[in-house]
């Protein structure tokens, strides 16, 4: 079995339906992630401990994904020099702007690249963490040229479609 | 030299202007306390180190002052299960609201009590903070039953200097 | 009977579900409290009157919830000088973000330690009452560090599921 | 000298240069009244006290300036059932976003009736007290009708000096 | 039949569910009210006729509800010099914080007192007609006491049923 | 002396200094204007006249700039068919957010084009005019061409000017 | 069968029940227009062809909804001087607040004529469409006239509407 | 001289005192960056042809700041399969809070990585780009160490200072 690249932290179980999306589309690139729950404030010590041996079990990248007063991705941040990758996921009262303003407004030193609230940020933070890894992978580099490609001719077809109805 | 009760801690020092507002209210209390310079981000391990020994020096109550992605307060919530006070310092372009959605909307089981951003919420963190101790320390409890007299009376006062003007 | 330790107050009983969060918590940490309905503007007398008794009957804190323009906390906080715990319960059109600016924005001298915006907030409203009643009653203490080692072990045995799930 | 119908309250006399608008409204008018000093939180029993006792001393209309969060007016129309005007003064880390919707997001039962935040809103607040003053009151309700039209003629005037400035 | 004193406008009848909180208040003060559709954008020229002869008709107060960029409220206020209520009636994509902004926040000599956003906002502008009414009839004046005294009964009312059922 | 094309309506000479750089834009495309003073509050009558008889003036565009509760372009719409830009000038407590909402939220059936807030709407609303009188005026046509060329040339010439300073 | 005089983009399907509103309208107005798919994002190429070829093929006005950071408007106004109308069309963690301010904030230079979020604001570029073809387009001009004193009917019917059921 | 390997894009020499904190820590580690001007809007050409020749000029990560509705990052990325990091400059009307919106609500498939709102962003997108290259370059991953080491020093050095300040 082929070590994880990526390693996607979720801090509760209840964020997994959105950062699903990101490992699917991992899947989709046939890059290896593994996902863990660990939460920033109930589990410190093992998310330090996940972190800061990520990139040693070849973790090249991280993605995070919490609500509310997301911690977690700045916390990874701060135990290790790899990419961290943080999606807000949404819910709750604010609906995400917590978790968005939580995530995005890192002091400078210790960034967090971060993705839209929800589902289409958790896909996001996958397609991202395939761009930085096909730095120094032209198979990937080309799955993903592909990949724009399909999305291109799944807008036309349903353009074609539109207009097909349309004149009808 | 009294062993400090609170902790104050700041994760940078320009956020000491905002914080010592705190600072000088304990003082007022006669409260001993000590003001610690430590990032969640930056130096996470020292910051757990002073949270977790906290209650062994004698600490009964931390304050963690931070702007931005406010994450101070909720990673020594994390490592401690003594009452944690947070203050928004503000500034930055979202002045603050970032800083304050990041530690108030902590999610169920670490809780840190929020006060408002700025001077004022530091003001108050200091109150606060007596109030707590004042539970078992009737001398305290004194002191702030004569501090809201004396609020009322300043309150008081400038009421009669205006209507005295207004006389006039 | 024991005498309740903690006041929990609330404006109307819609915030009943609400604010169950924290006594649920309470009663699960051995804490005795009471659940009072009373309004900050439909019954200020009584509010003042239960308010300023409080520390008499053996209150030692004070959590209130309230939605909208949230005034219960500060008006309870303004007659007594116990800690008082605030609870934005949420719902409304502006979801609770009136309720926690008129929670948390209290002026310098009168604080209000405020919590998230609703279910979470109250849950950890209960949390931070025992926290405060801790610092004087060690048995407290010890039952708050076994409350988060079952917190980090249910995260842990949540992940281990999943990632048998992930295996298999 | 005449008992004023009009008390405009403020909870600090930082409120005052905002809050003067108001008075300068009523003067401009020939509506007596009175500008005092009284704290929802630092001086409640003095709020409760001159506001239970308003209409008994010929009170008809209370104005409430306050900022952050803005209790003040809340806590006064818990007390009377006369009008209630509130005023957002604006300023602090939420510009008075803080004070408007601690104010206007009444709970049905007690009314406040809002203004803009800041000078504009005194200033409304001014006029609208006199607007309920005059429904008992034709003199006022003449001087209203003048009022808009100097308005409207300052306006006129204006345009009228800009095409001439165009013009030439 | 009575003449109404208080003319309720809504600017599309989506808005009477939210506004009959109102109609409803009054009639239960058995003050005579009429409910009138008219749009500031669709029927500006009704709109105006409306305002500007409402006063004539016997009308003391003006009640306008609308949503989105609602300037019913405003537009009214220019056309008379009766006191204007504003119920920003909420919905829609910005959940009504549009309709609030664009009605409380006029600009200095027109005012429009702002009420809550949704049911409880026109609920209480309905009081909030009643208070002013109650200014020149002291009828109105004992049945607002009455009010007031009923409700903190209910409120008192829901306590004590709390307290039973918690007792049991 | 051409007959103007443009109305450019203000509710305050407090919005000139915003204003001014629509009729800049429209007097560099040498497009006629006429920049005209009046309130939808304090002057309601007045801007109703000048709306309803713009068209007939030839008048082809209006473009209506205003701040706070912004209803000066709305209430333009409804008096006429002619297309409406709305510029929200900005300022106040709440930075132009009022202004924007009240403009831009309008209901369906009159709309309102609405602008950046400030100086840039103001200036994109002088060229949206220039746009709209350049469907039926081939040599505007050519102008708008020629003015994107120079933007263009513009921002070339500022990237040349960085890479000579770079590179030296 | 007429060339499209209006081209209507969306970014991507789910677009298609919004904007339908705003192809309701111009068919009412007898407008020939198309509705077409394509993303600023997903086939910015395609995106630039349809605009830049638009003037050509006789197109004088473009809608462009979009939600989240929704760009479309902005980057096919980069690529044409035909006047863009912009709808943002909701939706999405938050609402379309994130769509309005993508689309209303233009820079000085590149107008977007931005509408309300979602049907109304589609409703209403179908219109504001309507208003820039009647310029040069008498019998548009007519049926705009037409239109409004069709809306104003009807509102004048539901208010008789509910006269009557107030009445009985 | 070097090749450069991050492209920085400002849509304006305006973004540059920004974004400059981006330039400065890249040359701190020693990474060959470019900074180019060009914008979205109104060079949408030259920003399509700077983006999609940048991989075979050796560019591995693309920086985008603007302001306002920041298109830039986005349209970048539709170009192109390199990592696209975005900085919201900040500014205007909005703070920033519209730039960042534009950026960070990327809809799936075309990532946009964001960083917060002013310089802080910008100088952890230049951090954030060293990390994604040290992915496969090991110096500059040794340097990331001693940065975050440095960074540490630092603030344990402030900590050092405040604690002799506090001492005497």
């Amino acid at each position: 079995m082929t070590n994880p690249q990526v390693l996607i932290l979720i801090g509760s179980d209840s964020d997994l339906p959105v950062m699903e999306e990101a490992e699917k589309v991992l899947k989709e690139f046939g890059v290896a992630c593994e996902m863990r729950i660990s939460s920033a404030h109930r589990t410190p010590k093992l998310t330090a401990a996940l972190t800061a041996g990520a990139a040693d079990r070849g973790i090249k990248v991280i993605i995070a994904g919490a609500g509310m007063a997301a911690h977690l991705a700045g916390v990874v941040a701060a135990e290790t020099t790899l990419p961290v990758i943080g999606v807000p996921t949404g819910g709750g009262a604010l609906n995400g702007v917590d978790a968005l303003y939580a995530m995005v407004q890192m002091p400078g030193g210790v960034p967090v690249a971060t993705m839209a609230i929800g589902k289409a940020g958790a896909k996001n933070a996958g397609i991202f963490a395939v761009q930085l890894l096909a730095l120094s992978d032209s198979g990937l580099a080309g799955k993903l040229v592909a990949y724009r490609e399909r999305m291109a001719a799944e807008v036309i077809a349903r353009d074609e479609k539109l207009q097909t109805e349309r004149a009808s």
